[in-house]
């Protein structure tokens, strides 16, 4: 097994290799800046808008990466995966330019509206229960069935080469930069972040953001070894899956710290975000912000690319509404 | 009166001037792009962000444009205004930043987050109450009392050169474009950009967009002179205001048409574009999308340029919450 996986891992030469390849499908997000934010942290923030991504988040780069690395005999069987978030919205949309079949397994709980999404973008979608054994019962039936290729939303080097792509844009977009700042959840823009990286500018450290409620990464991080939580409630939905070993393999080697943050320091950075940057940004976005104002000694005086990596929000239900 | 007001309109050197007095002070805002829209409308549309302005508001061009140009003598007594908007913001910021007193009457009824933030730029704040009578009278205590500079919010040949700056830009930003497009209240953007408009590319429609619920500069254009309404109610609470003499006299002479916009079709607009942009941005910037998805034939295959005038909205009382 450990060859395989050793065998597995991308290389800085796999994320050229994605850039060029989906270049044509992605938008070279901009870099936005703050002086309001930069006078409450005392850093220079450098915020990598992937919020204004193609479908509305970073996960649209593996996507692509995923689905047009394909043969064409390959592709004609089309792609699957189980999500109920972005990167179903992304495989969708990957799919969808290259015109080819995506099957997404989602729960029938899932919202109307990422339902609709994915089916806006081409996407379909067979439901299955809320629990774990559902899904991987519903998607081995859809894969057998279908024999699309299963793209994993982060264990998967095409996926995280095609997410380094972001911070190798960031780091030609910005001069300079001491460290880079991205949430963790299952770990796949961290890794990429790790990769480019620790390939082209080694003296930048890496640090990961993670909400306290879900805090398995930290606690992984700590201990030296993967530790998955069984169902972990936050505000930040798009960082509730645990690490794997691909994953795994870039966090423990490269990554240099990691932080956490409380649910109502998320909320309070989400909505301060809004409210002076002017941008409509997910929760799991908030938490490095939530992480640096909680740890002011670790940033202050350096420059900071800040990965902001999804803006897709049900607009009926934001978080500083709940309560 | 005639010939004073004469000399009083704005030529294209003085948005030249304005714009090498401002720049320091001031965004080059981004012009933005979106396929979702651009299908949608079947137009070519370059959105100019003036959400992402200092300030959050395009206001700050003018602003920045009448407290630079003033002498230092002048600027010694600071400037004073009456609103209870993005001027009054925009003028705090602008004052601050020269470092002199600014003045703002504002109702004692306006919202506190909007009262903070002018404090937070530096105003200082003298209530009046809610009534145009109280508010004169008010006004006319703290002017003298102060001896500040006058800033009118749009019928000031200084704020419209300012606001010219703002087409300029974007004019330089997108090649070829066919129309521009923005809110129109009391006049102010339109007749900066008619200014520009008018001196550089003659061949580009200008299209004024206003709430039907506060239509008195529609009927002014319709009628060919000056209809102002007592208290119109709309959502677009920017857009309140009535046209004056002088930006009469830019919307009557260069203004190709206006369209108007209901309050649902504003607040869908809205929606929508934070939804599909990830983008903040006041009801008042949703009236031009709004008219133009209500006049699809107006623009069709026509590469139009939408001013997003700014980003200062409650997040606690967002409008599709409201009922």
């Amino acid at each position: 097994m450990k060859d395989l996986t050793q065998m597995l891992i991308p290389t800085y030469e796999d994320v050229l290799a994605a850039h060029a390849r989906i270049t044509p499908y992605i938008h070279r997000t901009p870099v936005l800046t703050s002086s309001y934010f930069n006078s409450l942290t005392g850093a220079e923030l450098f915020f990598k808008c992937e919020n204004f991504q193609k479908a509305g988040a970073f996960k649209v780069r593996g996507a692509c990466n995923a689905v047009f690395g394909l043969s064409d005999e390959m592709a004609a069987k089309g792609v699957c995966t189980h999500s109920s978030g972005n990167h179903a919205l992304s495989l969708s949309y990957a799919a969808g330019r290259r015109g080819i079949p995506c099957n997404v397994v989602m729960p029938r709980t899932a919202p109307q509206a990422k339902k609709d999404a994915v089916r806006g973008y081409g996407g379909v979608i067979t439901e299955c229960e809320p629990s774990t054994s559902s899904r991987e019962a519903v998607f081995a039936e859809v894969q057998a069935r279908t024999g699309g290729e299963f793209v994993h939303p982060y264990n998967d080097p095409r996926v995280i080469a095609g997410q380094a792509t972001c911070s190798r844009e960031l780091l030609e977009q910005v001069d300079g930069l001491d460290a880079v700042i991205a949430p963790i959840g299952g770990g796949g823009m961290i890794s990429g972040t790790c990769l480019t990286v620790s390939s082209t500018a080694p003296g930048v450290d890496v640090y990961a953001a993670e909400p306290k409620n879900a805090d398995d990464a930290f606690r992984s991080f700590k201990a030296g070894r993967i530790i998955a939580d069984d169902a972990p409630e936050t505000v930040a939905d798009g960082l509730k899956v645990p690490l794997k070993d691909l994953t795994w393999h870039f966090v423990s080697r490269h990554v240099t710290d990691i932080f956490t943050a409380t649910e109502d320091q998320i909320v309070e950075a989400m909505k301060l975000t809004w409210k002076r940057m002017k941008i409509v940004m997910e929760p799991s976005c908030a938490v490095p912000l939530a992480c640096m104002l909680a740890n002011p000694d670790v940033f202050r005086g350096r420059r900071v690319g800040v990965i902001i990596t999804g803006g897709n929000v049900d607009l009926d239900t934001l978080p500083w509404m709940k309560g």
